[in-house]
């Protein structure tokens, strides 16, 4: 038995094999051949195999994935039957005596070069086609393992580096039963998908990979953030039940499903979900959410080769809208640039993404990417109750001009005829230092702030999430933090504005009774974790948190903060 | 006559013919060549004159650089006389029947990969030699010019995409009379490299190198920041005028060189420098510097292949101390990191370099390297009046660490017997806003604050400074980044500590008057700007900016800001 530490992303324990998802080595060396003959039948064998297995893999994405993405495999084995790729590899291997895997990268690199040169999508997917082709021929050849994410057809525990969205799009969610990543913190993309996905998973154990192999039996903690490998059966036997315990509370917590959310002492906050596709309404809906406190607009625009169209975003919304029955629904603009890149958009390499041209700074200057998202919207605002945000603002100035060009959409909408609602409440994301220092400014002409801590902390503390080795400044409970949220705050409450948190901090056990006392309005947290934070709310004493405010803000460490809490408020 | 608009970044005008800074473009596209003798012949035609032109680099740089910088230059000679890299060449032109850039580039690739791949230093510094003569000899084969800045030897202006700190260590300082550069803003290398040779300097003139050809009469203009290209006699005329009046404004500044600081209404603040090596010192005395309000000590650690040793750095600030004869030194320990790389250390990339691993953060966790500084100033202390600050610091458990490991370091030599001065403030930079927002923590433990406004700015903005796309962001006059400045000085005088500032603003002409307002104490700038600043002070009435400063702390734009600071201070 061996056992990695990491962070619990998403809690729950699973108990299965593992699979390795990663970039296999598929470095290629030429070497001298004796025997062309022998090399070009082994060339055959490796195209004949792979034939097999995309075979294989076409008709399994057939049955689970649909036509589409059967499409793509189609595509594969025409190239693999292609003779004007395979017949100029045997010859190469033929008259340069050169081994087949060196004959091949030379042969396809030639292909995909000339075809990538053309100025014609067409062509530009066949060399897609061929690199993708050549990967898994070249396994063959070399002996080294394909991972095929699509074929996974028992239960496993996914082993990798970090996964990113194009990863997580490939897996059959069906049998995946947990992640653990050696990268990543609780706010990265493997966490919040694991807790979408609502299974277990433990983030940043640092050699995962280096550590797990391919169908070791695994059991990820995501509770205690505990990786154990090859367990003894009484271990087997013991997270069985932590698992069984943790699906009872879970059950628990159900029962508050259809209840508002009430402290202690009667006073009533909202507990709302975040989410990223019209798809997640129903784990908001099920999980007893309140309202979307950030519905993140930006994955309608990734994953694809063109913008979405005024049509596409337009059924988005609607259905978000009605799925909700009137609940409140806040739409945040299109936030991308930083980690979040769209390649048809064609944004520069930037030194620092994370402080670079993104969110509302790139809307403001692509108007028509920004006006086409805004119409959308406005024609849908009609089919329930509609907030816009703007992400990353900075400026007053920056505001204004995001209303100004909405409230002109609005206007164009309405002269033309159509229906808009007049009703939609327009605020701010505040996630960056200066609209926290000034908010009493910004308050003045919102109507509503949402706090995303998740920037916030990492533009406070100047310190990136993502990187490991500054990771430790990634302080939510910093006093600064908690002052700047008390800034927002008291400036919003001062003109009756309401206030939101759309951070993983929302969430957060620590965090939940510091937002209570310190007057926050809205809590808006991954789904799976709305009735946890029920029943801990259903708890704690506003008045007494509140008690607290002045004594917590004259504090100096994050420590001194956490010790606090836990000294304050665990006998809840 | 043609003009460009870009950032006046070094006042004062230059007039001279342009000099471009180019990585010249070596593309090479094999050709098959029909009479391979001509070949060889042009190859070799080639090889003579690229080594009559580094004769002539060596015997200059021998004359204005010394024999190291010369030494280089035998080098790069002993390869183009060496048959092993010359025969190949030939060789190949012969057989191959291709052109000599392409049977040059294929041989010079394959030593260099061979010699690079060597464990062994020698080795790779001949890969370097091969590589800059291939270059050479490529350039003259193409009919491309290779720049040689340190080869200048007339009046020129550098026209450059921006400068590194290598090309400018590579220019005769004597015959450079100004930059234009393409990128950058007044917090740019090339803007600070500027100010600090005072020379006149105009940077982020977007095509400052599309416009302008070599040998092209040009006029730098860096107190608006025009540049003229071609200009008409009448235009030369006119701007010589305007050079003469600035040197008659700058004789003017001169005679406050020796007077104290004060305002109209007899209030004295401190103006000091920011430094980079000891040689800085004498322009910080020339113009009338009360102090070295910073002291970058990076400088020491950079352009070498290994770290400085504790001697070396010892030296480095004696002389600065003795030199500065008992005015205050203010040392910050190593900020490393971010865009400032040290080769030899290693450093991971990272996406972020900005919220990255640097500063205080890499010095926490590579303590030898902190520690033989600490000793290196500790040891230097008794030569004058020493200050050190730490750079970066996020959390008040950062600042305690540095401190306890600088108070170990001192009882450790006096132990030794080594004499350490019983004087020494110890103080930090207030450059990340969760500083600024619990600085009435930090001041209860520090001796001083000095205030980085560079980079406080860019975090508390959330934009990369170097960024052109996000640099409407970089606002110095911002409300929010003058309230933070405001909460560092309130929090300061009421523990009875001081507040420096040492970024760009401090001697920004817009910024003082609301700095003095606010109460800051000591303003550190480039040694260029001591005596406008001076002259800009002595015309000011402390008690009457102060009285402003509410109304200025309720503004709510950069542009209400500027504007209220025309109306009110310009009649001064």
């Amino acid at each position: 038995m061996q056992q990695l530490k990491g962070i619990g992303a998403s809690a729950g324990v699973a108990i299965a094999k593992a699979y390795r998802l990663e970039e296999p080595d598929l470095t290629v060396h030429q070497k001298d051949i004796n025997d062309p003959e022998t090399e070009v039948k082994r060339f055959e064998e490796a195209i004949h195999v792979s034939k097999q297995e995309l075979e294989a893999i076409k008709e399994h994405a057939l049955k689970e994935l649909g036509q589409d993405k059967a499409d793509i495999f189609s595509a594969h084995l025409l190239v693999l039957s292609d003779p004007e790729l395979l017949n100029p590899v045997k010859d190469k291997i033929t008259s340069d005596k050169v081994n087949a895997e060196f004959a091949l990268k030379e042969t396809a690199t030639m292909f995909v070069t000339m075809f990538e040169a053309m100025d014609n999508e067409y062509m530009k997917e066949r060399a897609a086609d061929i690199r993708d082709v050549t990967k898994r021929v070249t396994g063959h050849l070399l002996g080294v393992d394909i991972p095929n994410p699509s074929m996974i057809s028992e239960e496993v525990i996914i082993i990798a580096e970090d996964l990113t969205p194009s990863d997580t799009a490939q897996l059959n969610r069906q049998f995946v039963k947990g992640f653990a990543t050696d990268i990543g913190g609780r706010t990265s993309h493997s966490a919040i998908m694991a807790r979408s996905m609502e299974i277990p998973a433990v983030v940043g154990t640092k050699e995962a990979t280096k550590t797990v192999k391919n169908n070791d039996l695994i059991i990820v903690d995501g509770i205690s953030g505990d990786v154990i490998i090859q367990p003894s059966e009484d271990e087997v036997k013991a997270y069985q039940k932590k698992h069984e315990d943790y699906l009872a509370q879970k059950a628990e917590w159900a029962k508050l499903v259809d209840q508002p959310t009430v402290t202690k002492d009667g006073v009533h906050v909202e507990l709302a979900a975040n989410i990223g596709t019209p798809e997640d309404v129903k784990g908001v809906l099920e999980n007893g959410g309140e309202a979307v406190g950030l519905y993140r607009t930006e994955f309608l625009y990734m994953g694809r080769d063109q913008l979405p169209t005024e049509e596409e975003q337009f059924d988005a919304y609607k259905t978000v809208l009605e799925k909700m029955e009137g609940k409140a629904v806040v739409v945040r603009t299109l936030d991308i640039g930083g980690d979040k890149e769209l390649p048809y958009l064609q944004l520069p390499k930037e030194m620092n993404p994370f402080l670079g041209y993104r969110a509302i700074r790139l809307c403001l200057e692509e108007q028509e990417i920004f006006r086409t998202q805004l119409r959308a919207l406005l024609r849908a605002s009609t089919y329930g109750n509609l907030k816009i945000m703007f992400p990353m603002i900075a400026t007053l100035s920056e505001f204004r001009e995001a209303k100004a060009i909405l409230l002109e959409e609005k206007e164009a909408l309405v002269a033309a005829g159509t229906e808009v609602s007049d009703s939609i409440e327009i605020g701010m994301m505040v996630e960056i230092p200066s609209t926290a220092v000034i908010a009493d400014q910004f308050a003045k002409e919102v109507d509503f702030f949402s706090i995303g801590t998740n920037d916030l902390i990492q533009y406070t503390m100047a310190a990136d999430r993502m990187n490991e080795r500054v990771s430790y400044l990634y302080q939510p409970y910093n006093p600064a933090i908690l002052r700047l949220i008390t800034l927002v705050i008291e400036a919003a409450h001062k003109e009756g504005k309401w206030v939101g948190m759309c951070g993983e901090m929302a969430g957060d056990e620590i965090a939940i009774p510091l937002l209570l006392g310190l007057g926050l309005d809205e809590f808006s947290m991954s789904a799976t974790s709305i009735l946890p934070a029920r029943t801990q709310l259903s708890k704690l004493s506003k008045e007494e948190a509140a008690s607290f405010k002045e004594h917590i803000l004259s504090l100096s460490t994050t420590e001194e903060v956490v010790d606090f809490v836990k000294k304050t408020f665990q006998h809840n």
